[in-house]
C-alpha cells in the first residue's frame, strides 16, 4: 500500500480524472488481454507529455515502480502491474492531442494514446495507412514498446521499420523529455537512440509521441487458400510465389487444420470454405495487392493470381495439393478469428515464436512427433506468418476432470516447447509480442551474462528508475 | 611512433602478410576516397574474427587507438587514420571466408571483407540481390558501419533495414566476440544490440560478419527523365507517381542541370540525352521495376510508365514540363557519373543532407537565393534522392588565382550551409555517409549534452577502448 502522501501529491499533480485509486476504476487497467492480472497502487492518466514527465520524475525520486500501459492488448504481461499492489500503472490513454499528417513526407506524428484502427480510419481519406496489420487493436505507444509485426510484415515490415522518430520521457529522476528524430528517412548522426525504446516494454522510459512512416493504401487485393501437398512443400510454394509475384505478394500466412476446425465450430458467422467441408491439415492464406487501380491493359488481380497458381500447379515438384481464389474479406475473417477460436476450446499455451523461414516447417514436424509422445492429449493449433518465419504456436491443453485448467501440464509444455525451439531450431522465444513478466525467465536463461551486464549499464545510463515490466540486467 | 615491441607482438600474432608497417605498403590504407589522408602506425590485416579479437584486445590493453577500415570508400574520414601516426588501421580486407546463402530464408551470412559488387555477382544466379544501390563499391563491414542508403532506398530501405544479424568484436580489453541475431526477421527478446553497430563508424567495435536480408532481382525495369514544370512541382510529381505506381516505383532521383552539364562536359562516353542538347534546370530520374517477367496479358513496363506519365501530364496542377522514357542503362549511367563529373570542375564541398520530403525543394530554393548573395562564385551542383528526402548537396568552389583550392571559402560555405539546413530546415547533416572526423564538429554542436553523456556511458559499457573515428561522448 502506497503512502497516502504520494497519492495526494500525484492526484494534485494530475488534476481531476488524472489519478484513479478506487478498485472499481482501476480494474480495467489491472487485467491484461488474456493471461495476466495484478493489483495497481494507482492508475495515473496524464494528458500531456509534460504530465507524464512529472509523474515519472516524482515516482523515480520516491522509488515508486511504474508500469506504462497504453491499449493493454499484449499477451506477455508487459503492461499490467504484478500482484504486490505496489506498482503504479502509467496509462497513456488520455494522450490523444497530436495527430499531424505530413502528406508529402508520407509520415504521421501521433500521440501514444491513439488506437491503430483510429489512426487508419483518419488516414483513409488521404489514401494512406500505417501498414501494421493485426487482429488486436493496440495504441501507438504499445505498438512501439512491443515492436508489433503482424500479417503483412512480408511486404511492410514491423513497427521498427516504420518508426521515423519519437518523443520519450526517460525513466530518470528528472523525467527528462527527449525528441529522437524528426521524421527523416535517412539520418546517421550518432547513436540511433530511438531503437532502444522499440520492443523493450518501457524499460528505458515512456514513448509519448511517435512519428510513423505511412504507405499508400492498397487499391486492389486478391486472396487464395493454398493447400501444400505436404509440409515439406510449404517453403517451395513460398519461393515459387515470391519469384512470380515479387512485391505483389503481401501476405503468406499459415493456418493449421486444427485451429481452423476449432474456429469454425466456435464462430457461427464463419462459413466452412473447403470443398465438402473437409478441412485440410495445413492451409496457406496468400494475398496479393497493389496500390493502384488496374490500367486499361492490365489484368484484374484475381486473374493474375489464378494464372500464377496454374503455373505453380504444373511445377515438377508439384508443391500444390489444392488451391482456390476466393473473397478477400471472408478469407481474412477466418484467419483473424483463429486466435479467439482456438481459445474457446480449452486452456491455450500461446507461444509467439520465429524461425529462419526454411526451419519453421521442420520445427512444426518435430513438435508434432514429440508432443504425440510426451503430451498426447495436447492439440497443436498453430497459425501465423510463414512468409516471415513467425508462428503463433498455440497448444490447447484439455481441462482437468474437475473442470479447472491443467496449469501443471501447461507450464511443463511451455518449458519443453520453448527449450526445443530455441536450443534445437534457433528460434526467437518472442517474435512480435515483446517482453513482459510472462517471458522474463526465458530472457534470463537465453541472454548471456555479458549482454545482461551491458543492458544493466545501459539501463543505468538512460533510465535508472524502476519502470516497465522487463528486467534487462 | 609506436614502440617496436608492440609492432613485433602484433606481427607475431597476425603472421605473414598480416601486419604492414612499410610506408609504401600502408599508403593505400592511409588515404580516403576523396577528402582525407593521414598516417598509420601500422596496418593490421587479420584474416579471421579470432584474429580481429586478438588485435583489438592487445591494442585495448595497451591503449593503442584503432581505426577499423573495410572498402575505404567513405567520404567523411570515417575509416582513415589521423595525422598523428599513432593510430593503427584495422583492415578487414582479408576477412573473406564466410559466404553462406540461405535461399529459403532469403538471407546471406557474409564476412565483412566482401565487396558489394562481388556479393551481388555471386547472388545473381540465384535470382537474389542485396538491395543497396550505390555508385561506390564498399565492403560489407563499411556498409554496416555507415548505414549506407543509396538510390533505391525508396523501395528497399537502407542497410539497417536489411541487416538481420551480425558478429561483432567489442572494443574492450578482451576483444569479446558476440553474435547478435541469427537471421530471424522477427525477434523481440531484449535490447536489439546490433542497432548500435549500424551507422556508428566502429565506435563500439568491429563488425566481422553480417547477416543480410536479400530481395528478388528485378526482372523488368523502365526509366524516364521527368522535367518538373517548376521546383514547387517536384513533390506533386512524386506523390502523383507513388499513387499511380505504388511499389513499382523503385527510384525517384533528382539531378541539377549544373551537375548534368559539368558531367556531360567531363565524361566523353556520355551522350547528351536532352532534345536539342538543352539541359533543364532540374531533372528527375524515375525508375519502375518488378521482380517478375510480364505475363501474357500484361503490359511491358515502359508502356506502363508511358501511360502513367500521360495521365500525370493531364493533371490540373500540370506538374510535368517534359518527360521521356529512355534506355535504362544510359539513364542510370548519367546519374551514376554525376559524383565524378562534378568533382572535375573545381573543389567540391560535398554535403550529404536529408530532409522531410516536402522540405527538400524549399531548402534548395532558399540556398539558391542565399548563395547567390553570399557566395556568388559558387555553383550548386546537387543531385540525390528526392524520393526519400536525401540530397548530395555539392558546391563547386572556383580555384584561387594561383591555381590552388580556396579552402577558406570552402570551409565558410560548409559551415553556412549546414547551419541553415539543420537549424532552419530540420535537416540531418549526415544522411547516409555516417560519422567520421569530417563531421565530428557538427555532431558536437547538434547533439545535446544529455545525449552525449548517455553515449559516453554506453561507450564505456560496451567498448571502452579507443576505437573508431567518431567521438560520441
Amino acid at each position: 500500500m502506497l503512502a497516502r502522501e504520494h497519492i495526494d501529491t500525484l492526484g494534485a499533480l494530475l488534476g481531476a480524472g488524472g489519478l484513479l485509486t478506487a478498485e472499481a476504476d482501476m480494474a480495467g487497467y489491472e487485467r491484461g488481454a488474456r493471461y495476466d492480472s495484478g493489483r495497481a497502487a494507482f492508475v495515473a492518466r496524464p494528458a500531456s507529455t509534460e504530465a507524464v514527465s512529472a509523474v515519472v520524475a516524482y515516482c523515480a525520486r520516491h522509488a515508486i515502480a511504474l508500469v506504462p500501459q497504453s491499449g493493454n492488448t499484449g499477451l506477455v504481461a508487459g503492461s499490467t502491474p504484478d500482484a504486490t499492489g505496489t506498482q503504479g500503472v502509467l496509462s497513456l490513454d488520455r494522450l490523444r492531442s497530436t495527430f499531424e499528417l505530413d502528406f508529402d513526407n508520407r509520415s504521421l506524428r501521433v500521440d501514444a494514446g491513439f488506437r491503430l484502427s483510429e489512426i487508419n480510419a483518419r488516414l483513409e481519406p488521404h489514401g494512406l495507412f500505417f501498414p501494421i496489420d493485426l487482429g488486436a487493436d493496440p495504441m501507438a505507444g504499445g505498438m512501439v514498446a512491443s515492436n508489433t509485426g503482424g500479417a503483412r510484415f512480408l511486404r511492410f515490415g514491423d513497427v521498427r521499420r516504420n518508426t521515423l522518430g519519437m518523443k520519450v520521457v526517460l525513466g530518470d529522476d528528472a523525467g527528462t523529455v527527449v525528441d529522437f528524430g524528426a521524421g527523416l528517412r535517412k539520418d546517421n548522426t550518432g547513436v540511433d537512440w530511438k531503437q532502444h525504446f522499440i520492443g523493450t516494454a518501457g524499460a528505458f522510459g515512456v514513448v509519448t509521441e511517435c512519428i510513423f512512416n505511412l504507405e499508400r493504401l492498397p487499391q486492389q487485393v486478391a486472396t487464395a487458400y493454398l493447400v501444400p501437398r505436404s509440409p515439406e512443400h510449404v517453403t517451395v510454394l513460398l519461393n515459387a510465389m515470391e519469384v512470380r509475384l515479387g512485391t505483389y505478394l503481401s501476405a503468406f500466412e499459415g493456418m493449421s487444420g486444427a485451429a481452423i476446425t476449432r474456429t469454425l465450430a466456435h464462430v457461427e458467422a464463419l462459413r466452412n470454405p473447403f470443398p465438402g467441408g473437409a478441412v485440410p491439415d495445413f492451409v496457406i492464406l496468400a494475398e496479393v495487392s497493389r496500390s493502384w487501380l488496374p490500367r486499361a491493359a492490365e489484368q484484374q488481380l484475381d486473374a493474375v493470381l489464378e494464372e500464377v497458381l496454374a503455373d505453380i500447379w504444373s511445377l515438377p515438384e508439384e508443391p500444390l495439393g489444392d488451391a482456390f481464389v476466393g473473397p478477400v474479406h471472408e478469407m481474412w475473417a477466418l484467419r483473424h478469428a483463429l486466435s479467439e477460436g482456438v481459445k474457446s476450446s480449452g486452456y491455450v499455451v500461446g507461444l509467439d515464436l520465429s524461425f529462419r523461414r526454411g526451419e519453421l516447417m521442420r520445427f512444426r514436424q518435430h513438435m508434432s512427433d514429440l508432443l504425440a509422445l510426451e503430451f498426447p492429449a495436447v492439440a497443436i493449433c498453430d497459425f501465423g506468418h510463414v512468409g516471415d518465419g513467425g508462428v503463433h504456436f498455440n497448444l490447447v491443453v484439455p481441462k482437468l476432470a474437475d473442470g479447472t485448467n491443467d496449469m501443471a501440464t501447461a507450464e511443463a509444455l511451455r518449458e519443453r516447447v520453448i527449450s526445443v525451439a530455441v536450443e534445437e531450431h534457433g528460434a526467437s522465444f518472442s517474435a512480435e509480442h515483446g517482453l513482459g513478466r510472462r517471458n522474463q525467465r526465458f530472457y534470463d536463461r537465453y541472454t548471456t551474462e555479458k549482454l545482461k551486464s551491458m543492458a544493466a549499464q545501459l539501463k543505468q545510463a538512460v533510465a535508472p528508475a524502476p519502470i516497465g515490466t522487463a528486467r534487462l540486467g
